[in-house]
């Protein structure tokens, strides 16, 4: 899931709003659509945006359901958003001998536009509240009933709203369920490829660059969404600015940050340092180096391996700077303190003390709890035995399907309910292929590090493994498996439980001697710890409403969230950064060498271009991953940027927010223009996307 | 260097002693010869070792200068130590023909035996107090002047003590500068390869097995030092135990623990967990994934590469469990109520508090001073942009040679002191084969790493990486240098700067464009760091000794120890483990797959072998990281076995000892005769190792 790892400082300063009551600081918030704060920031700026605005920015904005933001930017249903947004597609429409990541993609002709097998667009048509009818779900209950409850609550709401394949319907826990809001969104799976520049410029700078600034990126793409085999008609979308933005110009930034953790307590803070972020970071470095090595294997085995070795690089560089903020002794006492007064406030009203004054060390004896079972928990459930294999993903949702659709909706596992049977189908029957080679290399290094880890002498270990290597079943599973196939998989799919059972597919068979561990392990943590932490958490957003009120924003949840801020520059060891580069820059900061090496379309062009035209720039808007591709606009609504990284600073924003130093980073409004125009000839797109008056850029040509 | 990865658990249990006064708790303590605490040992088991025993221990022991221990087991030079101790000479040794890490080595002739191009053995001949001159020749200094003073004060104690080349002479600081002692060691450049078993036996079990218990490993290797090409005679050498140990047996362990850290300052403990051990585990793991895959490219890049990847595995796997120690909140909780109670206790005497009271805090500035410049220290002084490549550590040597050689003695580095001079030749001039593409990857690797963690946009980058790519780099200057000549390197070392002066080699150039910077980032670090860690460090020696008195251990400091400990069992998850296994459980545990997969010498061997014979043990003596290879003797000193690992709980033993389950592992004498008997017909070393009379197993052959 890119929403994990796109975009997410080493922020040590330590100057972070602690998200203090009715916190609206500096710019910080990811504000929910129906919660912007109209009022404080009428008061700041002397305007706010009204409903109207509102409404059209949010059903101008869409989601990539595997993980990150978009905006369409056409009425024919144009969409944009990055490459990196889009890069497995770009990779999966390719093949050995026209590698479209390497060379760009443009679809000349609308009839050139081809669809991308795994991107669902969903567009947010409306929110509604069901706190009430969700929580009276649980009142009393506690433990695995008051999971269970919340569920079979949270199912029931979805299906109401599922009406077609074409909706899509999210129950939503805010604040860590002080609020649950259903999240209803128009559908799109008919998506198609439209451009794409070549990787070299779209990730210029690579992993060395990655989450810097000054920067200079061209990390775009479009896409289409489709509608009965014709691009779909759109009632709102974005126009773009002629002039982009300047130098202290307001900055909105619409899309949806994959998650934060503010609000989370320092227990759960301290797990996420001491134990999830050392591991996941210990296991990206471990199959990075795997990659990097592997892709050394041939031109094939690099192409088809770029994708994910980008997405481990930026997921690596991502979780080091949260962890960086984790490390930093000084936030943590100001998290610490924060903690420690709202108990305290709590603790002077008997009344609240008795409803709330626990839930911090019941969260902490539940975490206390899941060490003992995190690693068969992670491995077996989590799916890292798999080492990212896709095969073994679909062999694990094959004997899933046939018994989770036998049940009634609610008592699925809820990536099961029919709400999700949608995302589940496009995955499962897509066209993507599969590259043997790095399956095998996946399974391999997830089925070693599963030993590794649990032991040689584990129960599961020697149930799974056997007399094998880890590398005789990979091997094994790979080459003999017929799941490869699209057709053996929906045959699989549409036979449920009977074609299950009389499956002979090694990996069928090889997955059904795991399940039976991994939906025990499954429900020791659901019925236990989850079941704990949920309704704690519940009882602290509960305590901290009726303490401090509601005028703060919840954290980030993948869903659509807007942000405010301004272009704007900052200091860096004693440095001013501008808050501006310049296309020229990029060819002053290239080597010639990957990953400092500008395309050939780029050399060519460059006598053409407007060196002086803005390229990338920093703004202050609060972001996270997830909110990779989302469109900047101005007060007019008007695109300005594409958000497509965050700098070093900005992500420790996962645990609080910086002004100083935290920017958003997005390549400007007139770049993405003058490229499209002078580098890639690309005019078709050029006049869809219909920009008012020249940009500055095109004055010049 | 082995010594900082070879041994060192998850102990959940925290009920380690944390050293306090007098301690003698269990069986704790990694003692000096000159300090065995023999008054409380005779009061614990009636009995306890007299000088001449203790005499004759430490001069059957021995230190593999790279890192490991050792003992002399025959008059004639022989030298019982690890196959992993010993595996980077089996492989340097083997060519692509030939490989000896897989097949086993056997010299069936003394004319057999071949020389190990880099091992230096040291024999441990005398112990000398030379505090008082140390600390008065620092007396009043601080700061730069301080450090300095020490450093001309131990090159004039090392320089007068080492008489020729066949001596070595070197202080220790003990007690973090507490005390100073001179340990004089005889030096033999001449050791030979007597014989090693398959790696797979060796290494039974591999990367899932290390650090576990129990365990099948016949991990031995036996070499023989040479003295004017004759094997060397000694005086003094250990004697086979005909029976081995058995359960409740009091065990000794002499040996050379590489270092511990239970006296650090919490300032200290924090930074090895927060920065240190992270940054470590991280590095570790992406180059083990590198390598992991490096090894597919073909046999013989598995072959060249294999000690290697052993190499950081077991570094990887000690490591996490030293840091799983520190993460645990209970044990770091009772270091700091140590640390408090002993500044507590100083801050009662105003004369105390004034002398010792601020040391804590200085450190604590010191290492908050180190964060700044920590990366450019590691990479460019630390070595760590060579990402391991030998060849760049020979350019360095051969650069900074001539610059230091020309210095007086004093005035050196310490690493180019005359004292230091035969180790540096040794490694510089031997005949050791270089792998070209391991070095390109390791060289790629580094300056890949270098650039990442300290910024595309660092001065130091940009200059030493110009517009070239680290892969360019790598190719160009492995395949051109001259240095894998050595007789190339014998001209450039000869010719001192004159020659480096004149010197075109493309890899002196390379490395002569990173002295100056590496040069003055360590200035920087020893003048105000290293020289404030040091002096107070000295003072809280100093401030311990005048609380609690001198009847305790000093850290480890890769110096001779002697542990004390038993035969012994041990709970664990609440099975008992019992201490003993057998030849018989090596052959239920394989699967005859790796790592899991017996030698056909082995199988072939398995009728005439009596499988009940003990295999490998477990004793409760206190050992860490480069007690690899020490002896295992009885009351008599015997041998009974050789240490070659701990369990998973020994590892958090660098920060304290915890007797419940902290386990030293170690192959038995009755095991290493029935293999060298029965399986390899080793009859030559039998003979010499003449056990006094038949062991059990013999019997029943």
């Amino acid at each position: 899931m890119k929403r994990n790892f796109v975009l997410s400082a080493i922020c040590t300063l330590g100057a972070f709003a602690l998200l203090s009551p009715g916190s609206s600081r500096a710019d910080e918030g990811m504000w929910t659509y129906n919660n912007f704060p109209t009022a404080a920031f009428k008061a700041k700026y002397g305007w706010a945006p009204d409903d109207k605005w509102l409404d059209h920015v949010r059903l101008s904005s869409a989601r990539l359901a595997g993980g990150c933001s978009a905006s369409f930017v056409s009425e024919s249903g144009l969409i944009m958003t990055n490459h990196h947004c889009a890069h497995s597609c770009i990779q999966q429409l390719s093949t050995k001998d026209k590698d479209f990541v390497a060379s760009g993609f443009y679809a000349k002709a609308p009839t050139d536009e081809v669809k991308c097998p795994e991107i669902e667009i969903n567009q947010l048509v409306e929110i509604k509240d069901v706190t009430e009818r969700i929580q009276a779900a649980t009142k009393g209950l506690s433990d695995e009933k008051y999971n269970d409850a919340i569920k079979v609550a949270q199912a029931a709401v979805e299906k109401e709203c599922s009406t077609s394949d074409k909706v899509r319907c999210d129950v939503v826990s805010l604040y860590h369920g002080g609020l649950y809001n259903l999240y209803k969104y128009k559908r799109y799976q008919d998506v198609r490829l439209v451009f794409a520049p070549e990787f070299p410029i779209a990730f210029f700078g690579g992993d060395p660059d990655n989450f810097n600034f000054p920067r200079y990126d061209l990390d775009v793409s479009f896409i289409r969404v489709y509608e009965d085999d014709k691009p779909a008609k759109m009632d709102h979308w974005l126009k773009w600015s002629p002039a982009g933005a300047k130098e202290g110009d307001l900055t909105f930034v619409s899309g949806h940050p994959g998650g934060t953790s503010r609000l989370l307590t320092m227990a759960e803070l301290e797990a996420v340092r001491d134990v999830e972020l050392p591991d996941a970071l210990i296991n990206l470095a471990q199959w990075r180096g795997e990659l990097t090595q592997y892709q050394m294997r041939s031109p094939e085995a690099k192409r088809t391996s770029e994708a994910q070795l980008f997405g481990v690089e930026n997921s690596f560089k991502a979780l080091k700077g949260r962890w960086a903020q984790l490390l930093d002794k000084q936030f943590m006492d100001a998290k610490l303190a924060a903690e420690k007064d709202l108990r305290a406030r709590i603790a002077k009203d008997p009344e609240k003390q008795k409803t709330y004054g626990d839930a911090w060390d019941q969260i902490a004896k539940a975490h206390a709890a899941e060490k003992e079972i995190r690693l068969p928990l992670r491995y077996l459930e989590g799916g890292q035995l798999s080492g990212r294999a896709r095969l073994y993903g679909v062999a694990r949702t094959l004997v899933r399907a046939a018994a989770e659709l036998a049940k009634p909706n609610d008592k699925r596992f809820p990536e099961y309910r029919d709400a999700g049977l949608p995302a589940v189908k496009q995955r499962l029957f897509s066209a993507a292929p599969f590259y043997d080679d790095l399956e095998i290399e996946q399974l391999r290094f997830g089925l070693t590090k599963f030993r590794e880890d649990l032991g040689a002498d584990h129960p599961a270990v020697k149930r799974i493994l056997g007399k094998d290597s880890p590398e005789d079943i990979a091997r094994r599973l790979v080459s003999t498996t017929t799941l490869k196939d699209p057709a053996a998989r929906k045959a699989l799919f549409d036979g449920g439980q009977k074609a299950i059972d009389a499956s002979k597919d090694s990996l069928i068979l090889f997955y059904k001697g795991i399940d039976p561990d991994a939906r025990a392990i499954r429900k020791k943590f659901e019925d236990t710890i989850e079941a704990a932490e949920k309704k704690n958490d519940e009882l602290i957003a509960k305590a901290r409403f009726a303490m401090d009120g509601t005028s703060t924003y919840p954290d980030a949840t993948f869903t659509l969230r807007l942000s405010f801020g301004q272009l704007k520059g900052y200091e860096e060891n004693g440095r001013t950064i501008k808050p501006l580069t310049t296309m020229g820059g990029a060819f002053e900061r290239a080597t010639g060498r990957d990953p400092f090496a500008l395309p050939a379309s780029w050399l060519a062009a460059k006598s053409k271009l407007n060196l002086a035209t803005p390229f990338n720039m920093a703004t202050t808007n609060d972001i996270i991953g997830g909110n990779s591709g989302s469109p900047v606009v101005d007060k007019d609504g008007q695109v300005v940027g594409l958000i497509f990284d965050g700098n070093i600073q900005s992500l420790g924003g996962d645990y609080g927010y910086d002004a100083k130093q935290n920017r958003a980073v997005a390549v400007t409004s007139q770049a993405l223009l003058e490229a499209l125009d002078k580098i890639y000839g690309a005019d078709r797109i050029v006049k869809e996307l219909r920009p008012i008056s020249a940009t500055p850029a095109k004055k010049s040509k």
